[in-house]
């Protein structure tokens, strides 16, 4: 088996992380997974929603986009349609849910941070490569918090990575590509924090079910690949 | 660790497919998980989508929904609100996706299977309820298809089912009902073939980080629970 | 003329109410008239629409869905289609108006009845169904109320029950079912109150205009129909 | 009783129906019932619905609206909420079929005729004068029909014409104005046809249930008010 | 050249103000210019949008409608099309910016006056018609409101009045109608207020661009109509 | 005067017109106009919108946004509100027309060529911005078609850019940016060809009506600074 890019099967695409890509947001990180582009920021806002309101806690919440030609065909753009996609929606659900994981909600006060993910290029492993970049720009708008006193400090961030794996042509692979991704058997998005543990597992089988065994050879493959996007996370966030 | 219901930590809920439920869809099953209470249809219409047509290939295709007052709380009725939630799209997309699975497209003729999943009564798990109780409706309308000669013959179909695990108090345990799903530590949905497959496997941390060993703990439990169903499916099938 | 299902010109389809059909409604009725089968809900909230806050008294509203399938063609889904269709809206409103004629509104204090009639099998009749169905959850509604400590008591109910009548042939039938429906002259539905008065009397020339004689024997035909209906209630609410 | 307009029970509003009232729709009528203004105007267009489509047959529709400002309190304007609001579809429904009992439409050809019902000043009665007037811009819109070529003939029409009766303090009363129309205890609207039978009647108690005889007068006073209205369309169209 | 209409270069169609053309709102003008026919109305409600709230300024909105068949062809009711197009929000947020120049927004206590402009009848023009009636009907309102007590005195209000000018046929004209309109290589629509300055100066290369002494060109026959209509605004507020 | 950026009063800020900045699309230009940056591409369809099948000719047609954060306050996302504000779709039909002006459509073929402008940093002037950069995308993709035989020869372009300009502190000044453009007491937008006319002329008067003099000032402003980006726009493409 040889993959369409030539790269082994543990091998990420060249991955990197541009802090302070855009100058308005509190957070702004344009991540890159080889041509998949996305740019991430995060936005915090005084107050929270309904359901959170006078108890001191804070949400983090998430939307995801995609320009219309960021894709090999030009997809119709979700504003003027009038309604954003299931798979829009399903996305943007799990970078909220992986975001939140990351930080103690009561230790932002009643603020909430928007995060907004939108792909300006695609190439397979949007919704990771956004979960990646975003962790960074909101570690950048925590500290922001602090800096505008909103925070006494900045509370202790687990971090959060995600990549996909697949079954492609019967060998696991780590980080799927587009010609990968639309033609594996199986794809399987994980996301990790570093303290160790799996925040979300979401396999599916394309076309063929998968088993226990190829499901535990991929998460190997993802830990692996995950704890390099970590070294990166920890570079960019040093410079 | 006393499951609320009492039940076993490998137990699941009293579980029943009642065939031909409703009579004018093709097929039309209720498919009861304890409380937990789906009417599930399977419609049979000439056509299918844009892009497939001219290939003489079929699909299948799903809806999922809840009756306002299936749950504790009422909830607003989608149809007035004008929109369907993020939650329902990421279910029926999942519905869908499961049922695919169960037969070669290819079968159907230029035909759409469409499935819809009603809730009328939730106490957690309704998804993996409906992929299950979904499929044997599908069975009963490939059987009228046959019937009134849309296909040759009933092609050969895997049998799909569907259950939740979970971390509960820190023990795995089998068919989250809804006081576990609500404090569960973490969520697992797992959907198998009879032919002993994943299908779909979405876990989600919903209050800490879990271990690879965690996870195949809870996908020992559900091939265990999905075995039972498959037994009950068969028994439908064949009364 | 021979009725399609050989029943007389007068006489009622098979009437049932199941209560307590679902159990987190605080009213929650299975009304069947022969093969049309409504999930009928009655459930209580605190708090009033804006136009009437403040005056201590309560509303009742009404939603109306029917199932995708619970027709011989599958219709679209309201809730994927992004609105509610116009018949939808007028029997909802229809619904709403007729059951707050059951109850003084100032009985109920600063509380909202929201009414839910899913429909879940078709075969004519749906709307009156419903009718018939919600009074008896909402008696049930108002039951638990009390319970609760909503309202110090029951307020006196007018029950309220309904009816299709239509000209079939050139001859007054009642409790038209759908192959009469559809191809029934004139279709008249009647409200009526069990303290023996109209509440809502909407008659539709289809084919042919009706004369005021035509009109009073339907309404004749009717207010029999309805007295059965007024026992069938009374006998469910006494189980 | 006097009414708040001094008019006798059984009289009229001032009525007038003002042809070509608008230049460009084939038919184009004002009708004004007291201070209650309507434009109404018929739209001819080549095509059906889909229904129809190849049946040879043709349709009539309908919509219906009002000015924001049409009213004592400006209503928001629903081009801009995103949707027509229940009453405005129940509306609109009745006079498309009112207005399809006037003509056979086989006699169209596969021709669509779009009534619009626009509202400019609104003091109760609107539906009714919307019916009233249109059915006279319906037949010059057939006459133009004609004119073009698009049928050989203008068919036979049967007129169509609609007036509100009610109960108004204990009351029977003819052509309910605004201010009776908020306060009547019942509310009926009848459509007749010129050949002398009902099309609709819609019967709405908002105070207290109404009896047989009450529903008997007020149809007698509708029959004495809609001959009027034949008599005013005649002489419209006659000028 | 000559003007389809015969009309000089310089010329304005027949222009008339008929003030309190409808009853309800607290201002309300039929302007005509030529078969071009809008109702504006101006309507006073206490309160003001968020971004004003407790600034004790007013605000002054504006929207703007067709009837369906005001035009040649039949255009689909935005009401049931579920959205406002393009043009339709352009238009009425020219107009909304337009009248808000007429007078001090903090002259006018935290009341909102919504302008709402619906044409009637369709010939060229009728955004510019709804300005300059629109703002005889914001006068009416200011009386209105100072009658009732919501401001002391009717505070000084700048008359705004716009026309359309364009290049028909390599010549500019004055106030075009729909067969200029449609035809012409440039349209300018100019907003004036009668102190003597731009408010709005739109212009669009329909076939060619435009240079600038065509453009200066176009100002001044602007200038000659708007003086024009400021006289006939200031006759029809003296009645 | 000083202007807030130090900047001349006839001084363009840094421009910068990126090529093949994306790689889907046929073209794709980043252009900035010193902290405003907008992704401009240009997607080509085989198709035309219905009124134009059959014609032979081809269409331009454009779709603006903004990300949800390339402003100072984060706006929320068009998408997920369900709907474009009337500044949006007043923008991309600008863009749309500006840029139909470029090339004889009858040139395309029934293709439809579509321009997405998406700002991912706002600082005044994005729509003009957004104009400059895709006519530069537009030439890249007529010669794609030329490339993969949509067209014989890439038609004779009429370059098309546009610029603000505006009053500022009462002098006449280039190429607001935001700071400016938020307090300047008139804004006017300018589009223009190289062929030497203008397109579109679209002034506004923020805080005070303006003369022609003023009118004429920055006319002449304008079209300095676009003979400007007209030599950019030369030289991008020739590289």
């Amino acid at each position: 088996m040889i993959r369409p890019s030539g790269r082994a099967a543990d091998q990420l695409r060249q991955v990197s992380l541009t802090r302070h890509y855009t100058r308005h947001a509190e957070g702004s990180v344009l991540v890159e997974f080889g041509d998949t582009k996305v740019i991430c920021t995060a936005s915090v806002e005084a107050g929270v929603p309904r359901f959170l309101r006078g108890t001191g806690q804070g949400w983090i919440t998430a939307e995801y986009g995609m320009l219309p030609r960021s894709t090999g065909e030009r997809m119709q753009r979700e504003a003027s349609r009038g309604k954003q996609g299931g798979r829009t929606l399903e996305i943007q659900r799990l970078i909220g849910r992986a975001l939140r994981a990351a930080v103690d909600l009561k230790s932002l006060g009643e603020n909430t941070i928007y995060i907004d993910c939108d792909v300006i290029q695609a190439d397979g492993g949007t919704r990771t490569a956004s979960i990646t970049g975003a962790c960074v720009a909101l570690v950048d708008a925590l500290r922001v918090m602090q800096q505008r006193g909103l925070i006494k400090k900045v509370p202790p961030v687990r971090m959060i990575a995600a990549i996909s794996v697949g079954i492609y042509q019967g060998v696991p692979v780590l980080d799927l590509d587009y010609p990968e991704d639309s033609t594996a058997e199986t794809d399987l998005n994980v996301v990790m924090t570093d303290t160790g543990g799996f925040i979300e597992v979401q396999g599916t089988a394309e076309a063929a079910p998968f088993t226990p065994d190829e499901l535990n050879a991929m998460l190997d493959l993802a830990r692996k690949g995950i704890e390099e996007l970590f070294a990166l996370q920890q570079g960019a966030l040093e410079d």
